[in-house]
């Protein structure tokens, strides 16, 4: 703990010198503004005492935190929770390439988060924001362009598109009709689907997917269509009333419901099991099974580009919205 | 954008009222010092101007940044992986309970996770660390010591027990010991061993409760104990290997090599699959296999507190050191 209090400081160093800490800033930001012998003395003292002008005081001067905040919380669902896991070690790695860091908040709602934000940039903790998890009547975006908050969103404008913030997203739809195309080639023609909505959002996206693949294959492709709650019990409960209804495959709206619909459509001798998950999470990975995959690494990137971009003035925030492709992951069944 | 910078800030109050920033600073956190015209003039513009004395400029005045640090890496296995990111959540909530902040960064290796507290340390950035994902020979612990650098362990000091610095771990080995028990107690005696090793840290004390547990058991318990690199491809091979040996039921040290061994060892009409998993990962929760638990939330919590107590002097390290007792959690299977 000790020598956390011995390190030079612009006050320790001013008071060592008997000059104003304005005239230690003076000589290390504007050195025209001191006199010749000044600067030399302080120049020299600051060489010795190993002092270095601090991240705050440039902070300070310029209104730059160096921080970007990010809203995390604990999914109720752990298995799909891991994909904005990734995203928030992407952007620690894409912030550190540009010299930024990201400071995580955790927040009970988005009133809270936004106060959080507000909070945070009236003390000059953080410089801007990423938001994701968008909904439809997302007032956020809204609310930081009052703040004057600079923001990039992780998620597109649901209901609002194109708006005139700065996204990135996933088009997740071509995802699902990927999926959908291959189970069709593998053979299979009554592909079913399991998602959540109704309403706008990944869900209605996810499913629109899939509702443009089977058009044609089937005279009743929505018959196979369920919207339940997400997770492994609900989608066990679901695959099981598709496969009644003659489904022999299945496009999923996430892992969780692709692990719970696993069961009931595993039972061929076909190394590739008629399940494709989305999100491509460890445990689709650990049982193989078929997932689409989103490029968090990427869209992280975008955040972080843009942000930046935003911060320092250079950029149009409608100029900087775009959909980023998924790729589908073909596994073999493990064991 | 254009509202960030028209934010009233020290520079520009001092500007406007014809005042140095010292005086500033005096009228709101030196009032005595200042004149009384003065004072209600400048108190009477901060009002007006909106003005809000920044963190920045706090954190100037008291070397305090309100940051606390956290190398984040991406794991190779991401269903080990989650528990740091659980963990990392908690820190999250546990941080902002005391009005501090974590700030999360990559690092390629030690020697730059060093480098680069060092750097943030150096430039105000962040107060203190915490620190994951201690090792035998970790010399992190003495070069922060050595950096001044206050920081707390989420992992004891393997070979160098207690230390001297303030850290908080979960003790396994109970984990494993309970579970092997719980086994024995299910009617099991060739209980086998999933790990990896060897040396010190948590392979050998995951396996070291499972040891305990075992012995007189069986009259040769070592046999039953196979140390393989983590994974689920590993875990496989490994638990044909311990039914070949003749066990009927296996305790793992973590949850990939239990979802390995799930298969070898789930073919009972027994409802408890015969496999304990470790770290309680959303995929033994999926799969209902039984899994010990560490209390990360407790581990959280210890830590911020600690290192906010280390932060104000208020804490002796050696005296902040504590182990966490696992949960057994038991599950029937799913489908």
């Amino acid at each position: 703990m000790g020598s956390q209090n011995n390190k030079p400081t612009l006050v320790s160093l001013a008071r060592e010198l008997g000059v104003s800490r304005q005239t230690i800033s003076n000589v290390i930001n504007a050195p025209h503004l001191v006199k010749a012998e000044t600067l030399e003395r302080v120049r020299a003292a600051i060489e010795r005492s190993g002092y270095r002008p601090s991240a705050l005081g440039r902070a300070l001067r310029t209104n730059r935190s160096m921080n970007l905040a990010l809203r995390v919380h604990t999914s109720e669902d752990d298995i799909n929770g891991n994909v904005m896991d990734r995203f928030l070690h992407s952007l620690a790695d894409a912030a550190r390439a540009a010299s930024y860091r990201i400071t995580i908040f955790t927040a009970v709602d988005s009133d809270a988060e936004i106060a959080e934000l507000d909070g945070l940039r009236a003390v000059n903790a953080v410089d801007g924001c990423i938001l994701t998890d968008t909904t439809e009547r997302d007032d956020r975006p809204r609310r930081l362009a009052e703040l004057g908050c600079p923001f990039v969103a992780f998620g597109r404008p649901w209901g609002q598109l194109p708006g005139t913030h700065a996204w990135v997203d996933v088009d997740c739809a071509t995802g699902t009709r990927d999926a959908t195309l291959t189970l069709h080639r593998s053979g299979h023609t009554r592909i079913g689907f399991l998602g959540w909505g109704p309403g706008l959002g990944t869900g209605a996206d996810r499913r629109g997917g899939w509702r443009e693949a089977v058009d044609g294959l089937v005279p009743d492709p929505d018959d196979l269509s369920l919207q339940v709650e997400d997770g492994v019990a609900a989608g066990r409960a679901a695959a099981a009333e598709l496969r009644r209804r003659g489904a022999t495959a299945v496009v999923c709206a996430s892992d969780s419901l692709a692990l719970g619909a696993l069961p009931e459509f595993a039972r061929t001798d076909d190394p590739f099991v008629p399940v494709v998950g989305f999100d491509d999470t460890p445990v689709t990975r650990a049982l193989g099974v078929s997932s689409v995959a989103q490029p968090v690494d990427e869209a992280a990137r975008f955040c972080v580009a843009t942000l930046v971009g935003l911060l320092r003035g250079e950029v149009d925030p409608a100029e900087h919205q775009q959909l980023l492709t998924p790729r589908l992951k073909l596994r073999e069944r493990v064991a």
